[in-house]
């Protein structure tokens, strides 16, 4: 598809009407922000994605009633100091007492504000810290530099990830600017007892509810749920994304070229933020990107990909510079989708690794000086039918192991 | 359940009628054994499963038809040189020639010999070393060490395993002395290229062949299917039971005392077997076991210990000496199985780490140091039911990531 945005600066609040802010509570056990917000000036049609681990924090169940009621959104405000998962009654009131906090700072509702957390399951947050800064925060949120800090705020929601995932697009549609701002963090259960993929998208285009949502949705299975780390799911993933109709022009309120347009702008942001956060995966040397082509199904390819991407034999294989094809081949066999093997193509860059389900002779000494790049492309071709899946993920280096093994205590 | 069986030497030719051999036939890279028989002395009643990926050995699918046929068996040849996986249809003819000389050296029919395989995907056999050695390992199988030769097929059948996994056991049926043994290879995906978990069993029992095919299916279940080095599935993974009635007495043949208490064997041995490739895992520093009980359905139980086992965050947790239960309450979670997280308690040995969804107050350097011992048993209960599942599997450990990261070539 040709391409008709562009990259801007900002993250977050380059969308109009968007203001954002970031500062030290003093959650972490370690220095740094761990509290950020992200204001809308106006109401904004909200749309979101959730953890589908059945052990969910008590943001989770929160942000799932906010929504599914239907409620215009105003703020989320993010902590990352405790996940506020396994915590009981005591962490759903801990929970509404911060978005009543927040609320109250910005003089809007309770339920137009959406609440995140990420970092050490099981423990609580302390609320009277986030009382205490909640009137700075929303100060510099309301305040000049609260136009930009987008880029703050995406420091803000970290954990131990390595760098800041933000990312933003303009668009002409119709004659109108319309601005889409993102930022994420994860990359995997980063640290012992870390967790969770946080995803936040903002956007100034008028848009219907309904369409928001679909298009939301669409864009997260494409992107975020096509990442992978290691096989764990958070308690706390979330993606949140709003939009607030601030660019003016007409509303996108149907199926149309024009929420086509928008649709490919909220996917091509979520997935620049979804590679980030698998090129930050924990240990990972290098990005993977996994094609699968020629399925019958969207979903089968989809899950074939990510079934190559996750698998620890590739991974340490991409880590070891081994183009070993063999590996590839058995992780698609595995993924659960029915295909014949004796069609199944496998290549690597621009290296042909397989054909008809035969090993084909290739130079594996420059497939190996090719594994030492950065990212490294696996592309399989079922031949079944038209439908192509991607997923992206990381190596497996001994610094995941190092990382995830070290004592909590 | 009170044993009602003891354990005895000998492997897979403890049972009566049941002979085998190994030797070193150069398909090996290295040096050391590389292919083993067994032979039943009479026909046996035979039932396997095989491996779930799509990508299917030679071996895999033929012994498929060899069993859907219903064939009565009388030998199983084993080569771990190669997997004879992705070698399309010359895989099939080498697979078969292979088949053909054994069954012409012990003068039976072809479609009475299964094959097995393990080694490097995507390479030929070289079905002339096989040629050249078949007459001198039938010649061993049907000498007079051939009767006590399961421990020396055993050591054949491996390829990086670190140690031989056999047992026999026998008991009193019916005052009929039934002997079952078996042997098994396999620690994840071993090495580079290197792939497969095989299991073979072996029994004197006189047994209906539904009745002993229903026997082996549920054992496999409940336990080569429940254990986990990585996530990843072989293409030659199978496991073969043989019966042969040998032992003379009453038939086996329906779903009775006897029927219960052979069932009762074979699931033993297997668990056995299993417990001991986990254990042997890549890398691995010690065996994990995981019990979860209170589930509504075995298979929910059986699916979340299985994911539990296979988490890599917990795997390198527990590798850490690391009382981390947050992953575990991650990893029950993101199972696919529906609860009430606020019902969920968690246990590591005798140490209580949450209870009712919550975390409980507990010693964790003593928790530390219990993990610093082999096994380490994790017990997840969800006061739904009265389903138990058991899984096992091993750390994560900096070696799995350098054994499948040395380049191969």
């Amino acid at each position: 598809m040709g391409q008709t945005w562009w990259e801007i600066p900002g993250g977050v609040t380059a969308p109009q009407g968007f203001r954002a802010a970031g500062l030290a509570a003093g959650l972490k056990p370690s220095e740094g922000m761990d509290l950020a917000l992200v204001v809308s000036e106006v109401n904004a049609v909200a749309a979101g994605t959730f953890t589908q681990n059945a052990v969910k924090a008590a943001c989770v169940t929160y942000g799932q009633e906010i929504l599914a009621a239907g409620h215009s959104v105003r703020a989320i405000v993010c902590n990352s100091g405790q996940a506020n998962a396994c915590t009981g009654t005591d962490g759903d009131l801990d929970n509404r007492a911060i978005a009543h906090l927040v609320a109250t700072a910005l003089e809007i509702d309770e339920s137009q504000v959406l609440t995140a957390s990420t970092g050490v399951i099981g423990q609580r947050i302390d609320v009277s810290k986030v009382e205490a800064a909640v009137p700075s925060l929303v100060e510099q949120a309301l305040s000049a530099e609260g136009r930009n800090a987008g880029p703050v705020a995406a420091k803000a929601i970290l954990t131990t990830d390595l760098v800041e995932k933000t990312v933003a697009i303009e668009a002409d549609i119709d004659g109108t600017t319309i601005r889409l701002g993102g930022m994420a963090k994860g990359s995997g259960m980063i640290h012992p007892n870390m967790a969770t993929m946080l995803g936040f998208i903002t956007c100034d285009a008028s848009v219907d509810p309904a369409v928001w949502n679909g298009i939301v949705k669409r864009a997260v299975d494409a992107s975020f749920n096509q990442i992978t780390v290691d096989c764990d799911t958070s308690t706390n993933d979330m993606v949140l994304a709003l939009s607030n109709g601030e660019a003016g022009g007409k509303p996108i309120t149907a199926d149309g070229a024009n929420a086509s347009l928008l649709e490919d702008m909220v996917q091509w942001a979520c997935v620049y933020l979804a590679k980030a956060i698998a090129r930050d995966g924990e240990g990972a040397t290098k990005l993977m990107e996994v094609t699968v082509n020629g399925a019958v199904t969207q979903a089968n390819a989809r899950l074939m990909a990510r079934t190559i991407a996750s698998s620890p034999l590739v991974k340490a294989a991409v880590y070891g510079n081994d183009p070993n094809w063999g590996r590839i081949a058995m992780a698609a066999g595995r993924s659960g989708v029915d295909f014949d093997d004796r069609t199944l193509d496998i290549a690597l860059g621009s290296f042909r690794l397989m054909a008809n389900g035969r090993p084909l002779v290739f130079d594996r000494d420059a497939a190996s000086t090719y594994l030492k790049g950065d990212p490294i492309a696996i592309v399989v071709d079922l031949h079944q039918g038209d439908a192509v899946g991607v997923a992206w993920g990381c190596d497996l280096s001994y610094d995941y192991v190092r990382i995830n093994a070290e004592y909590t205590t």
